[in-house]
């Protein structure tokens, strides 16, 4: 959490995390304390609870004792004082972590030390606090759950107990949150992953690395195919290159040895008769691979800008404890592409694909995002690879750019890259915290690392810039991202299933199997509901899955040549001819067009 | 060469090497014979020059003093001697590497050797040959191209000088031989893919592993359309795993250790705080990965076929003497899919997907490719897995299958893999040689080895096959072929450039801009040539790089609201109003209409 961007909640949520810790004490004689810092929803404290064992049951008792010290008004001081003076205190009040904690600050340098008391309990802190407990918020907090926590974040220490607590200002915003994350788990994509058949992990593979399912590369390739196509009209050409290389090319990349930590070992072929070595490595990135592919015939002006397009396959080695379902990954698929450049036309090009940026969002239907221009540091000189020249040229296009686009963004000074300015595109997730999923991102480094040049009208050899994008992000994140934004309740597009036909009775099965198979020929993918189930369970099944198109056929379909259509989320069952709906459906698929809501817009 | 297949021309060939060997010594003398046998094209000797070298400049003497032998019809004499006579004659004779050879056959537990001699040289050798060398074709062969070759092959040892020679039965076979390279070199996939842009190789990357360019991209993208479309309709679903799994996978799929040779060695996963090792490898294949998709829920009956395909990248580390071109590569992508399904069903089933075989052969316009069809030896008992039941009961279904088509095919008894029957269909290239581009693979043992199952009707346990299948075999194999059956002139779906608009002067600069916007905006890949080039340069320069079409716009198209339309290999030009040319345009690349007659036809 940003203190900054709201310091009264901050106050409150620190102040709250103080009055935990007192009741804690209070209730468990003996415990002794970590650390305790508000978060992004609330805050937390790690306790050394001795060995006692304590577990959401002791909530109640726990929070009662909160609001009894809320209700007392108990009123904040503050003690600065000098190192000795805190290691005493700290000694005195017979909490070991917190005298760790004053030899560690002292080590980093502070001199100065302050502590913060209400009633009889006191606890290192540098504040700031509210003035008494009576101003905090009795009904806008909840303790949360109970997680183990090494000291320091270290295994190698002992392990804490944390209590987490949500609390914010008003009991109103408590509840908003509360409902939005229950939304949320029901529309996590590792739930809907399991219930629609979207992925699967298999210990025999390794964490980390997701098989598509069917229905799941359905949506994949739905994405690509677009992507593909936006691409086609804005001048891309495609590539496809392997997803491993050289250790020489990495060397070259500078990702070797910089980046290590984050790619996979090497695989290390021993060529006996030479005693030669060869390192090959599971790719981090497509960028070395397409600057090759610029550098195999010489370039001249009359080839840029050059877009390579690629949805790449590349690995990282992710901590196990990091992966999370398709968000965190190690191996994942970029919607990738690399443009070279003159600088004169980064502007006009960054503008194109801004344009092609939103028009993938508006057919997503995507509206809460916002921009953010990150440049350089000002003072940063020196740190910035590139001329100072290069970069005032590229920054004031951007900005010169931005401005004439209309869209409201944000400057972000200091937050560029060492190698360039970039257009970062923040989206927020159903919980309302922001991501990364689009970026724009201006390179000065790569073309000298890998020595690009081209020839210019004068015969002379000139550097291209670089330019990064990835409207799409990758497959898992993408997806992941579109299955919690619809709850799994996808536009037709991109429906694993688009159409289910449901006969009422026998009779109807050869109405049904010829219109099933008419639409097989157009590439729908429909499928026939012949099972045994009774009609009602029929229409709850495919409803779970999130089928956005269920045809009811009955006698009276098959007499008018009709079929009666019963769309996802919507009450009213709409009777069509047969060939009309054929039509409409052919062009919704093709149109891509999107009756879905997205989840955030029931929060 | 197979002796049996033509043993008359085994003769000639033999006899002719004699012929060189003598030539040769007679021509310098102290040079020393290794090997010289019959190839599938002619035959080669093996030289010890002593250090004196020798190019294609000395070939016409040779050639002469080889012609003279054979005008003095010098008969062949047969001795049989053993061992010891045969170590005493080639010391003799003063060949070294033939008392090697000698002493290394005896090793082998041959007993009886033979010489050949004819006039004043003789040769160790197992005959036969013709009966004089009157008999020769003095002008159906021709010495082709001189190359080093280690002693044994292997190269530790000396490098002793190759001779290669054509030789046919008759001149008019040479010379249509001498034709058909010469056109297979101009349609070399190789020099093709670097004249039309198709792939590149890049020491930073390693070998083997294409790099593959926009050209290339776009005929393996389409390729890979086509099939998904075929598949779709033939009820495939498909997936997408990742290109790396744990040793465990391997160990269970028997890869390791029998694989391992042809396998990138793994990488290796330290996990410090556990001491645990993980071992990541690069998938030689990708049936492990779909194997584990079918277990990865429960499956009934009711869900069989289940068809799984996926374009899935594949790596094996072939030695580098033997990587050429797309050929033979470390990384490839295959047409893949593997097809779970009761034994019963493998008839209708292989019948179905042979359709699909030929239905995508015809889109093509492959004519020259034949069935086989591998069976057990039925005296092979023990060396198959599965049961005898389950192999006659999948032989018989198969058989009669074929028969049934109508199709000619030859059985193979004898050449089943050891887990299961096959069909090959065997495709000949340029040069007239076969090589298998598709099969369709019954297995019994990986159901075994995953433990597959599914559900029968009476809820039993049953084991169900796999079929693995992949009509158009890798990306690398396929375009290659393609590349050199079309000689490069592709049909216009698959052409990397459609259409090429070429003004006669400037006042036609907006027609063909408005109309090349109108193309690209339907995904026609269309391209302007305003360069500054003349009309004829112009036309020959897309017509090397065999664009499809040429359209040209003059004066007289724009005030008709035509084109004046140039086909790729036909002469007449033909003049079509706008929208007629566009609608027949999109209807030619939409049906993947096929103009263009492979190369096959001219040889």
């Amino acid at each position: 959490m940003e203190e900054r961007s709201n310091p009264e909640l901050y106050a409150i949520r620190h102040s709250l995390a103080h009055v935990l810790a007192q009741a804690v004490q209070q209730q468990f004689s003996g415990v002794t304390l970590g650390f305790g810092p508000p978060t992004e929803t609330g805050f937390y404290y790690d306790f050394d609870f001795r060995g006692r064992s304590v577990s959401e049951k002791d909530f109640p008792a726990i929070e009662k004792g909160m609001r009894r010290i809320i209700q007392e008004k108990q009123v904040y001081n503050r003690t600065d004082c000098s190192f000795e003076e805190a290691l005493a205190k700290a000694e005195t009040l017979g909490e070991p972590y917190k005298v760790m904690n004053i030899k560690m600050l002292k080590e980093r340098g502070v001199q100065h030390f302050s502590f913060y008391s209400n009633d009889k309990f006191e606890d290192l802190c540098e504040g700031p606090h509210v003035s008494d407990t009576g101003v905090l918020p009795a009904k806008a907090f909840k303790l949360d759950r109970v997680a183990g926590a090494y000291w320091l974040g270290d295994e190698r220490n002992i392990m804490l107990t944390r209590i987490y607590a949500l609390a914010f200002e008003t009991e109103e915003e408590l509840k908003d949150f509360l409902r939005r994350r229950e939304i949320a788990e029901t529309y996590d994509h590792k739930k809907l992953g399991k219930e629609l058949g979207i992925f699967h992990f298999d210990d025999l593979v390794g964490k980390g690395l997701p098989l598509w399912l069917p229905a799941g590369t359905v949506i994949r390739d739905e994405v690509e195919t677009y992507a593909k196509e936006m691409e086609f009209k804005a001048g891309y050409q495609r590539v496809s290159t392997p997803n491993i290389a050289k250790k020489q090319l990495y060397l070259m990349s500078k990702h070797l040895p910089a980046y290590e930590d984050s790619m996979f070992p090497p695989m290390i072929c021993h060529h006996e008769d030479t005693g030669y070595e060869e390192h090959f490595y599971l790719r981090p990135m497509n960028c070395p691979h397409h600057h090759l592919i610029f550098k195999s015939v010489q370039r001249s002006y009359r080839d840029l800008p050059l877009r390579l397009a690629e949805y790449g396959t590349t690995f990282r080695y992710e901590q196990s404890g990091e992966l999370s379902g398709l968000l965190r990954v190690r191996g994942m698929t970029l919607n990738d592409a690399h443009l070279y450049l003159r600088l004169e036309q980064v502007g006009e090009e960054v503008r194109q694909m801004l344009g092609m940026y939103m028009a993938m969002y508006k057919t997503f239907k995507f509206q809460d995002y916002r921009f953010r221009l990150s440049l350089r540091d000002p003072d940063g000189a020196g740190k910035y690879q590139g001329s100072r020249e290069m970069w005032e040229k590229a920054e004031s296009m951007l900005t010169k750019l931005m401005d004439g686009t209309g869209l409201p963004y944000q400057k972000g000074v200091g937050e560029a890259a060492f190698y360039g300015p970039k257009i970062d595109i923040q989206f927020k997730n159903l919980m309302g915290r922001e991501e990364t999923v689009s970026t724009i991102q201006l390179d000065f480094l790569a073309p000298e690392n890998f020595d690009l040049h081209y020839t210019d009208e004068d015969g002379k050899d000139q550097r291209p810039v670089v330019i990064h994008r990835a409207p799409l992000s990758t497959h898992e994140r993408f997806v992941s991202y579109l299955l919690e934004y619809y709850g799994g309740a996808l536009p037709t597009w991109l429906s694993p299933v688009q159409v289910v036909l449901i006969p009422v009775n026998e009779d109807c099965h050869d109405f049904c199997e010829d219109l099933a198979e008419h639409l097989h020929g157009k590439f729908v993918r429909a499928e026939l509901d012949f099972s045994h189930e009774s009609f009602n369970k029929k229409i709850r099944t495919h409803t779970l899955k999130k089928v956005p198109l269920l045809l009811i056929i009955g006698n009276k379909e098959v007499q008018e040549d009709s079929v009666t259509v019963r769309r996802f989320g919507v009450k009213e069952q709409q009777t069509l001819k047969r060939g009309v709906f054929v039509a409409e459906l052919l062009e919704e698929i093709r149109e891509r067009k999107n009756f879905r809501e997205p989840i955030t817009s029931i929060v």
